[in-house]
């Protein structure tokens, strides 16, 4: 508990991005390598795409399956947080700083299920509310969901960051 | 058929957005709420991005099932329908009016399939027809169309909605 | 080869689109034509939208099928590729020429998949690669990758695009 953490009560600033990952007490991993012939972040004014993040760690999936099938949405929420990390090292990794971020704009999030998974925004809050922790909820996230049939190497979740930066 | 209507042959200014609304008899309902940790509207520069907008009444799915199984492309129009009329009540509630919309840039339409479905293009063209007849086609968009394999809560359609906006 | 292409030797500028396209001996077919109530290609600001670029030729799907099923992937990479040209095709038909691209910023690559399908990201670096050899390695993209349920028509592939340009 540091004290930019007392903004309730009293005046300070509020804590930025990288204040908030060490309060939490989360490191991150060292920044995704591509599997093709694409790069993990792309700047156009203002606007910084990621590539889509999936569930690897050390460049190999932490999880294959399907929710619905081989995985359940608990599971799929530790993949998807896992992914959210990678798209914060990509950002990182590319802005020098998390501090640059002026608004989380979008979060695609794209869950590979099979038959009846309807569970769809319960797992995709595993990453609105990483980001609203860290960000901050005034800088919330527009948002879309979708299950799909398959993704790269049979991994369960990907996600697709849109942020505005400074 | 109100004056507004009368650009074909004469000269006045064309309706605006709000005006065409008005002429056809479209009421907007509220403006959707999340059903997770996210925005339903998140500006950017000139760029307005939306949430996945679903087909929704009161917060509860219109429609659930699959299209090519439990629907058929005539309810995905339907469907579809009632996610554009939520897209444009969003719009409005961030914009204060529809009159600030300068372009439709881009359409994400997202239908849940089952087996060999092939009118995806004819199930879409129930949002893209609306918006030209409430932005003008001169102001028609940029259109992307999946079927997948699931969508939030198990509804038949999803839309995704960029808005240029001054 | 022509003089433009010494540059790893000499100190000419480097060759631009419209010229490495000719050195490769690509030729661009027609802009493709919408199949509903969209325009094929959207500028907002310095970012251009491409709509879902198909696989077809003369507005005829030339792939029908699934990766995992009645295609393989050597079969989606000829289709992406077909669906690469298209979206060059409508980016120059829009911009008069692809000279002013400044940047690819984002490709959204969707794959018809059945079953167990692992290899997306070897279909999906026929896109990339193709633009690399275009645009150059400085200019690549983010990248984001799925495997859907269906595409229009029943085709196999489908290409998003996000350039920026001058």
């Amino acid at each position: 508990m540091t004290s930019t953490l007392r903004t309730e009560t009293g005046n300070p600033p509020l804590p930025t991005a990288e204040q908030r990952l060490k309060d939490l007490g989360i490191e991150l991993p060292p920044s995704p390598v591509p599997f093709g012939a694409y790069a993990e972040a792309v700047q156009s004014g203002r606007m910084l795409f990621l590539s889509g993040m999936l569930p690897v760690v050390n460049h190999k999936p932490r999880y294959v399956g399907r929710l619905g099938k081989e995985l359940d949405a608990a599971a799929g929420r530790e993949a998807l947080y896992i992914a959210s990390l990678g798209a914060l090292s990509a950002a990182r990794a590319h802005l020098g700083t998390l501090d640059r971020v002026t608004r989380v704009v979008r979060l695609g999030i794209y869950l590979a299920t099979f038959g009846d998974f309807f569970d769809q925004p319960v797992v995709a809050d595993a990453v609105s509310e990483l980001f609203e922790s860290i960000f901050g909820k005034e800088k919330t996230s527009a948002r879309m969901v979708l299950g799909v049939a398959s993704l790269p190497m049979g991994m369960p979740v990907e996600l697709d960051v849109i942020f505005e930066v400074e």
